[in-house]
């Protein structure tokens, strides 16, 4: 009890840990220093066994009953006491019957004997602030809850069982002893001696810029398995951009759930297929114009399709391949581009095929075509699969991999300090600057595990999970 | 064990049991003679421990595994052994991360170990084959889940708890001690002798049929606390029917969820209103007319109207009362009439109070007429208060209210059957005819609590249930 009391608020909390709305059972999760005590306040064994007084680690049968004596549900109360729980609180976690009804009776009860309704997260803010993970441990919870793909659920496991954290506290040691290095030339620094072998140094410093570098880069590949691989779909107007997205939609292969703090805007576009999540994103149709706002909407799409992985051109198959797609294949930039003839479900195969082979005349036989309706659905199999190959992750199994855009942006704060210890190694910068650079890099990693960390960033993380969390 | 296995078909069973989509934990239950071993093949506790020699009543922490040992979640496992489960049979809980991502992968890992997806309600049904429940208190765990309001909730879980049932089991009990004193009549019937006194059986059977007569009746009350309570809203064409109906739906004051087996149709016009649950039912505006698609729609109205318990007749503030009110109020038939004087809005307060004392004197003063406008919400508190009067339910308290329409129905049958007997009584039926007829009446009560129950009957029941439950 003592880990607890010198850190937490005193306050009991509780709240619904279980997915809202009706089902078979719920949880109700109760922690703090007056957990055990509060459950027993509106708990009854039928043998008289109290809540405070069994063993951690096991369940006890009884009804939770109001003052007044009726009985609202039948339960079974587990218990777990401190510091071996979720929050290293004691914890006691009471599964009802599903209904809504009674879920927010027992909530009721337990507020009238004394818990605080969680806020979101807070359970999980209780087990940082009392060191039963770190702060990227406890994003990676969040990132587990939300993890829709096999690729994104595995990335947020590594984060959120400490594997990336160690990476981190790995990193900071050798900034630790590389700082360590210089300070101690600083110590004698009135002797105008150099004890650190300034090659050593370049060395160790390169290679903690390179480690940093891998980091941030990894950033790429983490956001598509977090967050999807952008897909622009693009092409002439009325090409049926619009109509492919719907149709996209509509076969969605996996449950598209309302998470918190996702707004809708991004889920709605947001699609699994095959174990892989895209983020489409329609674009306006592109054609010459001298309106005014079609051209500012034009321009957009071209810097929506710049931010993309895989474009996707639509093009009538009735129409000529409009000029504007050589501008998109110039800047392709490493993109993978898959044209579209929509359309097709009213041309006799022989006719697709020639359009096939006149289109890929001009597109070149690295770039794919396929002739799609999103009518008949023709075609859309050979679009998964072509989305598919197109959206190969690079390899990153045995590899850490940097999902969070606030550990990216400390990352690229990290390696812009790491720069300047590296230049300033080679103009001969004084140990003292030398070090002030190596402690901010460092700062900045820390502040990813949550060493350092202000107040208001906290409020920031946890405000983002769900209550119950 | 040996209970278990005499009963069930010896398969393990699994299901996702905590309401469905995203949250902060979920529960995944497995039932059945392998749920242990079966756990244990997914399940790596971090000091070896196995589920398998865990103490009933334990929790144990580890993770959850593929066979290539991939990591999927850190879980806890809940340890039950039977016959001490809600199945009976052995159980264990998992609680795990409640991404949808985590709960589908590890029913995946669970069938591959051998479970199988349980039907919706197997969870029950096993309870209730290895007679941890009866019949009626399976139904009420369906009821005690689906309960929205603290009226529903009580009823069920009289229901779920047992009361109702030994209820039902005092009434058999004395149809047992009827039936024994006709048949001990019966084994001497050679002898032509009545050995039963006759004033007595007609006095018992007097009893039983009142006992039976009274949960019948009961059933208006119980379905009322169940279903809602039925409000016709009625009145002329172009009164603001609809409206009024939107307003009230979009000021609901509770959370309608979509609950398993409920159609939409009923949700939508379902309303919890300061805790009491209102089924409005919107109908066709009444006129004269000669259109007969159109009386139809009228004579469809007017049955509606005999259904409810409260009418809402809607009146245009600038209009006359229609002679249509009177018909409605000349077949009240027991039930509240309100007048609701509609578009009030333009109104001044001089009008309004003259408008309504001008229907009063029409209507009566039992009748009670409002001024609304379901624009500006004008009188609708005043709505509210008016309907919270109607509802009021007969006190039941104390008494056993029957809510679910096979149990009526089960018990009209009954008391049919009953009927039978105390004419037969009056009519010196021989014994052997009475003794049929009061064997028919316990098998209507049995029926209930599923001492005889058909196969299909037990497949109707609990396919209503929810998955996992």
């Amino acid at each position: 009890m003592a880990i607890t009391t010198a850190i937490n608020t005193g306050d009991t909390i509780c709240a619904i840990s279980t997915p809202p709305g009706c089902g078979g059972i719920a949880v109700i999760r109760i922690s703090g220093d007056n957990a055990l005590q509060t459950a027993d306040a509106i708990f009854k064994s039928p043998r008289q066994k109290k809540i405070a007084d069994a063993a951690p680690y096991t369940m006890l049968y009884g009804n939770v009953v109001t003052t007044a004596g009726e009985i609202i549900d039948t339960v079974v109360a587990a218990v777990y006491r401190a510091p071996h729980s979720f929050t290293g609180e004691d914890v006691v976690e009471i599964t009802c019957h599903g209904s809504e009804y009674i879920q927010q009776k027992i909530l009721e009860l337990l507020i009238t004997a004394g818990c605080r309704m969680a806020t979101p997260g807070e359970y999980t803010r209780r087990a940082y602030l009392n060191k039963k993970i770190d702060l990227a441990q406890a994003e990676g919870i969040a990132d587990v809850i939300a993890a829709r793909t096999a690729a994104s659920h595995r990335l947020a496991m590594t984060q959120m069982r400490g594997e990336f954290s160690s990476k981190l506290n790995e990193l900071r040691q050798k900034m630790i002893d590389f700082a360590s290095l210089i300070e101690l030339e600083l110590d004698f620094s009135e002797e105008e001696v150099e004890f650190a072998d300034r090659t050593r140094l370049f060395s160790l410093a390169n290679e903690l810029q390179s480690r940093i570098t891998r980091l941030v880069e990894s950033f790429t590949t983490g956001n598509a398995i977090k967050n999807g691989i952008p897909v622009a779909i693009a092409g002439e107007t009325n090409a049926g951009k619009s109509t492919l997205l719907n149709k996209l939609l509509g076969e969605e292969k996996a449950i598209v759930s309302d998470i918190h703090g996702t707004t809708r805007d991004t889920i709605e576009d947001t699609i699994t297929i095959d174990g892989i999540l895209y983020r489409f994103i329609d674009t306006a149709g592109i054609r010459e114009t001298k309106d005014q706002i079609e051209k500012l909407g034009i321009e957009r799409t071209y810097k929506k399709i710049e931010q993309s992985a895989i474009v996707l051109w639509l093009s009538d198959i009735n129409e000529e391949l409009s000029p504007e797609y050589a501008e998109i294949q110039k800047e392709k930039d490493g993109k993978n581009i898959i044209v579209l003839l929509t359309k097709c479900d009213l041309k006799t195969p022989a006719e697709i095929a020639s359009s096939i082979e006149k289109t890929t005349r001009q597109t070149g036989n690295e770039t794919k075509t396929i002739a799609i309706s999103a009518q008949t659905g023709d075609g859309m199999e050979e679009l998964y699969a072509a989305l598919k190959t197109a959206a190969r992750h690079p390899e990153y199994e045995n590899d850490i991999v940097v999902s969070n855009i606030r550990h990216y942006e400390a990352l690229v704060r990290a390696r812009t300090a790491m720069q300047r210890v590296t230049d300033g190694l080679q103009t001969s910068l004084p140990g003292d600057l030398l070090a002030q650079d190596i402690r901010e890099a460092m700062h900045y990693i820390g502040e990813i595990t949550g060493e350092i960390t202000p107040a208001d960033l906290l409020q920031t993380i946890f405000s983002r999970f769900c209550i119950g969390k």
